[in-house]
């Protein structure tokens, strides 16, 4: 893949994060997209330095030691990824990603195409689920057009940045070139670094796309690598023939792109989709600028799977929001090692599990910044041996 | 049971609710206590007449059916407790119970006796973890001292209702009589009319009170019934020797109120303790006043547990928070086939889950309340068979 020219500066910025972030002096829209390279080469791991001291600080706070759970886990990673003994909370953000799929035309999903654009208006005008969640949990959301097949209206919390009109059907085609894949990973890149430069301390994940949840189910198939039967599910509410069609187009799909399969960049611009993409560049970049994120389910586990495959740093940054009822989220979780915190049967998408878990991981800072500490309060010691 | 004299004002609103509260009139710790028999008879089941209009409404929000899991269930049993179609969580208060155990003596506890009094303490100066996670989640927290073993100050948090100086130790002697049991009960139904009285919306539970699990255990084990060692845990932090002493006292202390386990009410005063008890009452009262009560963990199932032993319908009011760490919680969700909402690990008490629970609850009410529905929008309906 060429690499496209880029000031010198620019580039620098990516590798020293803490230069003045001069990009954001020019509109959004008018900023060069990064290249794959430049994207990688930005995430590095998280440093280890401070987990003894976020865990004895953990220890000292004013409860059994490990009596709130996950929760000190999610405090000490939040820690490590921020590299600060005092967690931060303040501004979280959900980018949801809306993109159309051209494998929708072969029937895998309950609702028509059309519905990506409706439900993209239907978030604009304050009426979906990740509207409300958002606002009961005090997260900010953003949406992202990145590829819905339709023009949509200016607003204030739509960020335009298509990259064509929906993606092709992979059964077929390619999803997308790797220069359009590309730039979809650019995109959510660039907004993790326009997050960070807004001083958003904790970022999550939403999408919108009719037909999504096989070209996730494509993805994992790809990627874990497994049949596609075991994570085919019912999406927004196929029957078991509508599954079994599934599992054939993703079949047939990995057939036509084998040769892609060996790379994972090219495997996710051959299957798509762009709003994956587009959350896998989110999570690269949030990992560039050491901010959390929090996953939602499904669709956006595919895309962090992307992001690991194609830089595993990403998963020291990433925090799985919740269990989707779709199966193949579990044959994911299992694989990986990962326990989402929340299982409460959703499969709805749109960033609606991460937004719920924005809740926890606030009570799990709150916890860990102010709790009273033994060491400064007159609580008696746990008698040893007691 | 004796019952007390009351004036028959008094026992009539109990029978109707819809009358003027007037026992409010007076200061509240002024107000005789109620009987086991005029708490009961206060209780009636949830009415389901709303059912169908609930789920017509969930079923035509802007989501595939069903999609959004636990929370759909959550806000049609709103709904049903509240008897309306508009859900309202405006003003959530968990009232966390605080008292001592006299089974502490047997050293079941990893943490002394003193510490419920240092953590009553610890909670009025706002240093407690369930002081972060109200303030996370915007619930209000009121601290009751029903029986702690000290004299504490006066503070505008602390509810002061102390029924005695901590409970007998169970093994040897009852934990309370049943007249000190009744009055316990009656504290937290008064504190859960009160709350009505209030505009509190939603209710959660929390506890302090070192020895406790093993009260909990006890109770646990008289109600399901088994065999102790099938529910006891490692509560704060004892180890296994620890864990088989918690079973053997339970196993004395059950063979000493043999006579007692045939009454679920006489099961509790005699195992205890006085902020379980005060927990039960609020359940009842909170169903009589049909407000939906979140219920924390370990501590707070078994006092609901005494509460649906002591009258069945207070089931449909309540909400399950969390699956604790405590072993029994599973043994007991199990057997009663409880689905608590969230599975954190947590084994602290206090209402940290409830107030954990409640985030979910709310953002569940405001897409009930708040999202366009299909109907409305001009979103594509599903395609039937697609």
């Amino acid at each position: 893949m060429a690499q496209a020219a880029i000031p010198p500066d620019s580039v620098q910025a990516m590798y020293l994060p803490e230069l003045p972030q001069v990009s954001f002096e020019l509109p959004f829209k008018e900023t060069m997209h990064l290249t794959l390279e430049q994207m990688t080469k930005a995430v590095g791991p998280v440093l280890t330095d401070l987990q003894p001291a976020l865990q004895a600080h953990q220890d000292d706070l004013t409860k059994p030691q490990g009596a709130l759970g996950r929760l000190e886990e999610v405090a000490v990673q939040l820690g490590l990824i921020q590299g600060q003994l005092k967690l931060n909370t303040k501004k979280k953000r959900i980018y949801c990603f809306a993109a159309d799929h051209g494998v929708a035309v072969e029937g895998v999903s309950a609702f028509p195409a059309e519905v990506t654009e409706q439900m993209v208006l239907n978030m604009l005008g304050g009426g979906a689920a990740i509207n409300q969640i958002c606002g009961a949990t005090g997260t900010e959301l953003k949406v992202v057009d990145i590829g819905v097949k339709a023009q949509l209206p200016d607003h204030d919390e739509l960020i335009k940045e298509k990259v064509r009109l929906g993606t092709g059907n992979f059964k077929v085609e390619p999803a997308m070139s790797v220069e359009e894949c590309e730039q979809a990973l650019s995109v959510g890149f660039r907004l993790a670094e326009q997050a960070a430069a807004e001083g958003v301390s904790i970022l999550g994940t939403g999408e919108m796309g009719i037909a999504n949840t096989t070209t996730a189910s494509a993805l994992f198939a790809a990627y874990l690598p497994c049949d596609p039967s075991l994570v085919v599910g019912r999406g927004t509410g196929v029957d078991p023939a509508g599954i079994d069609k599934k599992a054939k187009v993703i079949h047939e799909g990995l057939a036509c792109h084998q040769a892609a399969l060996a790379d994972p960049f090219k495997t996710l611009a051959a299957l798509g989709g762009l709003e994956i993409s587009g959350l896998a560049g989110l999570m690269l970049g949030a990992a560039a600028k050491k901010i959390c994120v929090v996953v939602d389910g499904f669709i956006s586990s595919a895309a962090a799977l992307a992001a690991i495959k194609i830089k595993p740093e990403v998963q020291d940054y990433l925090v799985f929001s919740h269990l989707s009822a779709e199966q193949g989220h579990q044959v994911f979780a299992k694989l990986y090692g990962v326990r989402p915190l929340l299982d409460l049967g959703l499969r709805l998408g749109e960033g609606t599990g991460a937004a719920l878990a924005m809740a926890v991981i606030e009570s799990a800072a709150c916890c860990h910044n102010q709790m009273a500490t033994f060491s400064g309060a007159s609580i008696s010691q746990k008698i040893a041996g007691a």
